[in-house]
């Protein structure tokens, strides 16, 4: 296996020091976990689908103008990435009632909200990543107002890009969690996109069907999971319409 | 007992038409809930003693040109307050971490903040008061974001004076919760403060022993509820020296 200097660990993922100073290698791991991984599993070739995935979101944003850490893909589960200094904020957007929402204010899973709604968590395994607010975010100093500003108007267009790349196949993006960095270059600091947009961290149904493509197959037990992010990716036009994802992970079509 | 229409009553109070349009009368009961109501006790003459401070409180408050629903006190537990429309939130400042926000973000009890932190939590027992940002407020129109930016204005003024008067009687202002209310006036809207403030909905810490006078005396089952707020009724100049308070109430000085 490799020899390189491991930086981080996460539940999913694994950053590897980079080929050059300011760069990191994202690893996609095949883990799954829900509810701060009290509930663990190994879902074979589900690392090398996210990793195809979130590449062809965050290649779309960087394209359209909305800066992510992201560089280029390596490898099957691997893809190059610029260092960032991780704000420890989970930003989700909202645009249907789902999950917390749903369960904390009393409305019923499927309601459309009456606009977007950006929520922050605070980034704490042995908290239980809390709700936060504004307040406490500055307060206690974990991102400034204009930074707040910054990952706010991040995620609305993130928002409603793939809001809409979503619609165009078919899909309903329910919600999202999203994560931002401070790149310093140039002696100057902004906030861009970071971690991983994939079915790991979307809620993603199928307009038609409401049939759920995403990560609560897994956290309800609903199985197929690997099956619905390989719809997901096919229908993105990553994989061919005939192929099935393996153990080593499916065939993907050159971009 | 009394035969006006009652228009409201909650845990802690009931609210009875009042004797002109547009008022209506407050009237302390001496039932302490905690957790929802889950935990439930009668302690007799704790109505007495919040109507008490709670007049004490709007009256300064009304003094020094921060608006509240209060007019006048009626008799031991009852109050003539404007009627107004409650805006759905418990708006809680803190000062020194404690109680939820010690829990949920992990600081020890007795922490000072960094800052003064304003929280707001959607008014609904069924529920149990779940916190919500300015992003669910101004969503699902519980306020708008002028009403939210007159409650934190408010709120910070009435922290102001709070921890100033309670410092002056050696007691720490570890956090208070408010309400505020619409008041339909000459055409006009504007945001006031309403409901009540005392040690019921008060964190008070004596400052040399930080001994709790306030309501976690009940929720901790720390017991001398009615001794704490005697003596925080007391300090305020609105009971004599040698009074104790008794079922029918303690004996007032006058105001």
């Amino acid at each position: 296996m490799s020899r390189r200097r491991r930086i981080y660990e996460g539940k999913a993922k694994v950053l590897y020091e980079g080929p050059e100073p300011g760069t990191l290698i994202q690893h996609f791991k095949d883990d799954a976990t829900a509810f701060n991984a009290k509930k663990h599993q190994v879902i074979e070739g589900k690392g090398v689908l996210n990793n195809r995935i979130s590449e062809y979101l965050f290649q779309h944003l960087n394209d359209i103008g909305v800066p992510t850490h992201f560089i280029r893909r390596l490898n099957m589960r691997e893809q190059l990435i610029r260092e960032v200094e991780i704000v420890p904020l989970e930003v989700v957007v909202r645009n249907v009632a789902a999950g917390s929402l749903s369960q904390r204010l009393g409305i019923e899973e499927g309601t459309q909200l009456p606009r977007s709604i950006i929520e922050f968590y605070y980034k704490n395994d042995q908290l239980n990543d809390p709700m936060v607010s504004e307040e406490h975010i500055t307060a206690f100093g974990w991102a400034t107002p204009q930074e707040i500003d910054d990952i706010m108007a991040l995620a609305i267009r993130v928002n409603d890009f793939l809001t809409g790349l979503f619609l165009g196949i078919g899909i309903r993006l329910v919600d999202f969690k999203m994560e931002c960095g401070r790149l310093f270059e140039n002696e100057m600091m902004r906030i861009i996109v970071a971690d991983e947009i994939s079915p790991d961290s979307c809620r993603l149904w199928d307009i038609k069907s409401n049939e759920k493509l995403d990560k609560d197959r897994f956290r309800r037990d609903l199985g197929g999971l690997l099956e619905a992010y390989t719809e997901v990716a096919k229908r993105l036009g990553i994989l061919m319409e005939n192929e099935r994802p393996q153990g080593s992970g499916p065939v993907l079509v050159k971009s």
